[in-house]
């Protein structure tokens, strides 16, 4: 049995995690830390009363090391990268889920996020941890950069079109659309508050000035394999979990719908995760909350040299807990399903 | 009093021109149609039990002529179109909510809606009831094409950058996101359903195909001058109320935010019922849902040449009923922004 | 026109009064005031934008009482009895919506609400503003106790059997279910999360321990002509708007449904807001949602000797605001339901 | 492996029976029937797309049974009842959900179910599938009749205390409320519209005249040793999944909370699925919504004689697909939390 120690359990991604793992047949939750006044796991979270026993409460990284062999941190960005060169100096394995190891390029993380990267020698350490694309290095990585949800929605959806390179790169809309959970947690509410819902509230946020944006340009830049700059709209849709990701690219080359089809369901045949859907069926959200699935439609219009792509996913499973546990999995060599 | 029949009152149109004209102090309504056994219209909204007293049951146009001064038919098309003319030759004038007499351009409109359209010859006498644009044609109308909620939400949001010459009108990228209302009552389905919501279901549909396209292409090629074919890609939000539209366009004149912003307040200086947003502030549907505005954002990328605007509406109010009722204010004379 | 004031305008109740008040067409408001930094109003609110500009700041009874005919006071219990004497010192009306003047034993309001009582003597001048009993008073009355939720929605669904002297007063069973905006708005919380929802969690609170209890048992202690304990159990139900009370009465008199009905409808003959509904119709919150109205269902089981009552209301309006502007049309002789 | 068919995968409850036993390591879906059209069940449920490849149609008892070895009947009531004998004369056991083989006195069936039923000689074999109560009848049973929703909710709730004679049976009042998935698939609707749900609509329904009142009647009197009569009163809430019951129970022994809770610890001590909460603490059910737990909670009020017990289930789970699965885990031998 693997131990597995989560950091900052108390938010959203960290309660999936906790959620997941618990049920994960090679693994065992050692240690949860948040940054709380000391209380039991089921306290904290009424439903894995019966289930999990476990004190929670703020720990050093030392602390955590000891009792576990790979740590998940689900914190805010600048908070891991205090933590992680503890961990991999103590030969422990770490899952990183904020955004503090995705950049590669430290004076755009530093632009972005606006603070000073701490220890930048980690940076090049870091793979990012997008299975479909780094599979291979993961397998043999300390440290594992986990993708934000924008990005994993965004990139999945577009990648099969640029490696095709039939995208003119520089029109790209992506056009997001993210349950409320999304957000996080806000600080300082109560945990029975948790599951949070606005009605009738649909809005844009951060047009074209997300922090996701580095990290989508920098990906889709890889496997464009020239620089993109996309253009991207998040917003935030009052229903607790899912993500959808319209996408919009202009086609520099003839492709009709099927020859797209077949070029995505190739691309992505070995890939038990990502389903490319068939003709004329388009994802919706609901086919892939609490999974790790990310459903991929999309429809060429060749007369206007335009292809649409849609993708959804969970954005706390695939977004982030699930595709966590996924490149755990990797990583350790059990079955890449397992427990998701 | 201006007396009032409403045709169609079984369905969210229907029921939103209830509850908007029942509390409009220059008209009675006086007959309420629908394709459903007799009831009382507050048996079938107990809402209205104590407020409103009258049988509802399918009626012919002669029955409700005879009620009526103005009538408005909440329809599906194809049934609008058998009863306009009997209605327009007893000099009752019509506000038509459905799309038989939007498109001006009949074999456009049998194209898109597949079927014969019955009585060409009154498209021509239609107004198209968008008041920002046809107010002086609305104020002399006796049949009003009322628009469609997407197309009220696009147009508006369009129309100054395109006045302004300042668009590549060819690079039209429309996404938006329609509550569940917007689907219509599904039929069949007991009137105690009416508010239904999907829980986690977010999902686009017709991809460059839904039947507003080419009322929107005509709209929009007015303003601009010449032919326009938007991208258009509607979804459905998991909320009861509330339509988003983000529109990407390509811009080809030098504009700024500032510029931008004091373009679209001057554009609609004089319009109640929309509301340029300050510079960095977004719609959001939850600040018209019930009401009759329209509120607009936008945000300008000059080094991308790209404007991105963002229009929130109540889609069965601006989106069809309150609009409706803004068109009939104008059409006898009552204050604009009465009743809504 | 009648210049009105709202104290504790940045609440969920603060808010609807905005919304009731400012389509009132015998009134203006003047001033709004909240516990945060200066902000216009339509901005804290941005469908308030266009239509109502006034700074809404921390300001004192004096400085209110200076722009205001009658004051609303939306504020916790505690501040409110802090305010009201300088408001009355000057001749000004107040609407109290918290609990400091509702408990005529003033023994009885310090230990439930745990605090000394400021101003004991003016609990005598207070009205408990619930117009079906109270109206005469309310007429002259220069300070009202705006009703709680809770015990509106208990009140009027037991006073007609209690009247009758048909109930064995010791064994009310009161369960009540409450939308989420009846916990008020969390403090320190943005402005923009005003309407959250809990989606999937329904839960009790409180259980025969709500502060709502000595107001229920004194009022229908009043109305029942000796002393009455009910057991009363709150509920949180995941929606924005809405309470359901359902009432379990033992029967000491032989009464059936028709009887019963009667019974309902001739107390009710006069009360516009409250429907009494037909044999077998129950009340659903949907049907009284943003109106003031009350409908009360009921089922007679002779054979168990129970009475089964349920009442609904929105727990906004006919539990707070509406009630609140209803008081204040009694107390200037305006139409009772103007404005409502 | 055990072979499973699944009759009646289009409902709700069929389609959770599909979503649990899919990950049960010990089974395998073998059939899945529904009265529809052929349609590979991934098609039907989009989320099962890559998962599970069976046609979905309308088959009958002869051909669900040669595949499997024990079929889940997720029917209307009336339906079971015409399938179940020839099941059983082929050896294979069932596991029905419907109500045609609950209550043991078929006069009580035929008077509430308002149907003759077809093959009473079968009641008898039926085990009650409550595993709390019966579970060593249900080891050895041929034909489990699986409680329905709010009976398993309020029996769980009661038994402690009518076990301990404490209570006094002619006084129970259950106020029941159920997420909207409770109410099963509208017939005729698309299957996209699987997870609706009402918006501000709570209400009441079949007040003291629900069918599973005769079922609630008959396990509580099993219990309690006499005949005994609850009223019972279901709510809609308008959430999907869960389900809260409130109990009031006059007691006739001296009690206090501390002895209450002691006495549920220990009744329910070798119950994995049954969560006694501490004092002070009550359910909520977004702490079992997808699980197969029952959370109680109780408070006592020895000065009013009162217990109010408070329970929370998924209603399709606990409430029936989860139960259903846990009573095949004790048919089979299984670790009896397995899958769930």
């Amino acid at each position: 049995m693997l131990n597995i120690g989560i950091m900052g359990a108390s938010g959203y991604a960290g309660e999936d995690l906790v959620r997941i793992l618990l049920d994960h047949p090679k693994v065992q939750i050692k240690a949860v830390a948040a940054k709380i006044d000391n209380i039991n796991i089921n306290k904290l979270y009424p439903w894995l009363n019966g289930r999990l026993d476990l004190e929670c409460r703020d720990m050093g990284a030392d602390e955590v090391a000891e009792k576990c062999d790979v740590v998940f941190l689900a914190l805010p960005h600048k908070v891991s990268m205090q933590l992680v060169p503890a961990f991999l100096k103590k030969k422990k394995k770490v899952i990183d889920l904020s955004a503090d190891f995705r950049i590669k390029d430290v004076c755009v993380y530093e632009k972005w996020y606006e603070v000073k990267h701490e220890c930048p020698e980690y940076i090049d350490k870091a793979v990012y941890g997008l299975p479909e694309f780094y599979r291979e290095k993961i397998k043999k990585a300390e440290l594992i950069a986990n993708p934000g949800c924008y990005p994993t929605s965004i990139i999945l959806g577009c990648a099969p079109l640029l490696k095709e390179k039939a995208v003119d790169a520089g029109s790209i809309v992506c056009d997001s659309k993210s349950g409320a959970s999304g957000a996080g947690r806000v600080p300082g509410q109560a945990p029975m508050f948790i599951e949070l819902q606005k009605q009738n509230s649909f809005r844009p946020y951060k047009v074209n000035a997300h922090r996701h944006m580095p990290e989508i340009d920098q990906e889709v830049s890889f496997i464009n394999g020239s620089r993109v700059e996309v253009n991207f709209v998040p917003h935030v849709v009052p229903m607790e979990r899912g993500m959808l990701s319209t996408i919009y690219l202009k086609l520099k080359k003839q492709i009709d719908d099927r020859k797209a089809h077949k070029l995505y369901k190739d691309f992505y045949k070995n890939e038990y995760f990502i389903r490319v859907l068939e003709e004329g069926v388009y994802p919706d959200t609901k086919n892939v909350v609490r999974t790790n699935f990310c459903d991929i439609g999309l429809k060429i219009f060749p007369e206007r040299s335009l292809a649409i792509v849609m993708t959804a996913i969970d954005n706390l499973v695939k977004g982030a807990s699930g595709q966590a546990v996924q490149n755990m999995n990797i990583m350790y060599g059990f079955e890449e399903k397992m427990g998701l």
